[in-house]
């Protein structure tokens, strides 16, 4: 397993600043203020020499300047660049996992207006980027319990859901959110679920693996493939996918989703309606919040073995 | 191996007709004049249990009610039905592979006028079922030397153009018209190519397996890749793909491309266009003709193993 929290990642608190005086040289003092763990950040654990479509973690001593980051929120305490002003929060996909970092640019930063209830936990799980992936038809099929915003989304736009995970407790919550079947993939036989209650029109996959196989066996003709991640390979390598013979014999389409790339199209839309819902409960949410950066190590580990109960976010500070 | 002739396929002559006097019981008889062979075929050649997008070959004697069929040109000698007159010439792809037989309605034929001087082995190869798949963008990369219309219309939309088959001839001919990449897979490495002339925008896929993996490797963001065959695995089973890690890496889609789905759309555009320009010369093709019904075994061996030199076609009868 990758993420032995101390071997493979280690939470290291020697270097500190202080915010009042550190030097900015132009650009903008942030302070962390929540941070998302996500599962493809496996695959960013890896050596520097493999390709891939996010540049793999830096590696070795000294830690400073070997600091893991991702998706988070922060607020501006100090500015000497004329886009950014003190006060405003901002979220990005590059923040390091530190409790402050100054940066150079607002580009790759969107800025976030406070909401006066939702916590900003909500900005990097529902209302970020795990929840930016919508789409419609008719039978759709999603894996993972943390795909709660697309079974909600999809069944607003009138489709049969589909859902899987790994526990009954997020099968409960799935069914509670209006998944028409759900069912727990470590106790059931998938493939008899999706003969049933299939053939799949849409699929929003975060598995791959023997999963896609199966999702490819029970696909309808014209039938709409999502990739988002492939979790079953990350640590252990990808399976081979056996039934892509099924794409031509279906005529079906196999399309890689990309949040860095089409945040900048749907980013509007999305902040201004999403929150909102979120906020009036018109859209639910789960999440397994935990407090302080040293937890980090603990969290990817969890997320990395499905035993997270919700979206897995860390809250580095209150403001 | 799959197909071979006098094991596998058997060529039957035992049972005759009268053209003449044969009961239409209000159908029309057709006599055959051209069949094709392709490595589609390979998958009809499977027990009829295991579900696949076309129906498997029935297999055993009688002979007679175990004909194979494929795309073909025919000619209505007689008809008992009004929507079909004698001398009308028919395509379709469910023709059996008999020198006559009756068919009693005109859905899944397509009506062709006779062409002044293009033969009708044409029809059921660069302007038939092979040829109908046409693409537009940047970089292409095709695979099969029978692929040429594909590589012709590509050129047209002004798009640099990758190919490779399985000999210096079929390389040869690519070139001639107007590949700017062409390769012998079988003496070249394919990776070295792909990484040195690529990224690719469009992937037009018939091998499957390997090529299919090395072509994700080296494709470009938003590229395109079309699935309209994967013989690498015909006969031995799919190999596993394992860089579908691709799609979102790279926001690909991979579509499946089905000839028998988008004949409807677009069979008017085409026969207005592309028989014409064959015949002008304006586009190029390749022909491997065999003459007579008792070719079919040998021919179909031979696309299985990629020694045809063009298009295979069987000339069954002249009118």
């Amino acid at each position: 397993m990758c993420c032995h929290p101390g071997e493979t990642t280690v939470y290291d608190s020697t270097e500190t600043i202080d915010p009042e005086t550190h030097p900015l040289n132009g650009g903008f003092l942030l302070k962390t203020l929540v941070l998302s763990v996500d599962p493809y950040m496996r695959g960013r654990m890896r050596a520097p020499d493999q390709k891939s479509y996010v540049a793999a973690f830096a590696v070795g001593e000294p830690w400073v300047s070997r600091v893991i980051t991702g998706f988070g929120v922060g607020v501006v305490l100090r500015s000497e660049n004329n886009e950014v002003a003190p006060g405003k929060y901002v979220y990005g996909m590059a923040f390091p996992h530190q409790e402050y970092f100054v940066a150079h640019t607002i580009t790759g930063f969107t800025t976030l207006e406070k909401h006066p209830y939702l916590p900003w936990t909500v900005y990097v799980g529902a209302a970020g980027m795990p929840g930016t992936l919508i789409q419609s038809g008719e039978t759709a099929f999603g894996t993972t319990g943390a795909g709660t915003m697309v079974i909600q989304l999809a069944k607003r736009d009138g489709l049969k859901v589909i859902a899987s995970a790994g526990s009954d407790e997020k099968v409960a919550f799935m069914r509670e959110i209006g998944a028409d079947v759900a069912f727990n993939y470590k106790t059931t036989d998938m493939r008899e679920v999706l003969a049933r209650e299939g053939p799949i029109d849409i699929y929003w996959d975060n598995v791959g693996g023997d999963v896609l196989d199966a999702a490819l066996e029970n696909a309808a003709i014209y039938a709409r493939f999502l990739e988002c991640g492939m979790i079953s390979g990350y640590d252990t390598g990808q399976q081979g996918i056996k039934n892509l013979n099924q794409t031509y014999a279906r005529a079906l389409t196999i399309s890689g989703v990309s949040v860095f790339r089409l945040t900048p199209k749907y980013d509007e839309e999305f902040y201004a309606n999403i929150p909102h819902e979120l906020a009036t409960g018109e859209l639910k949410y789960t999440e397994d919040v935990s407090y302080g950066l040293d937890k980090v190590g603990n969290v990817l580990l969890a997320v990395q073995t499905g035993t997270n109960k919700g979206k897995a976010v860390v809250v580095v500070a209150e403001e």
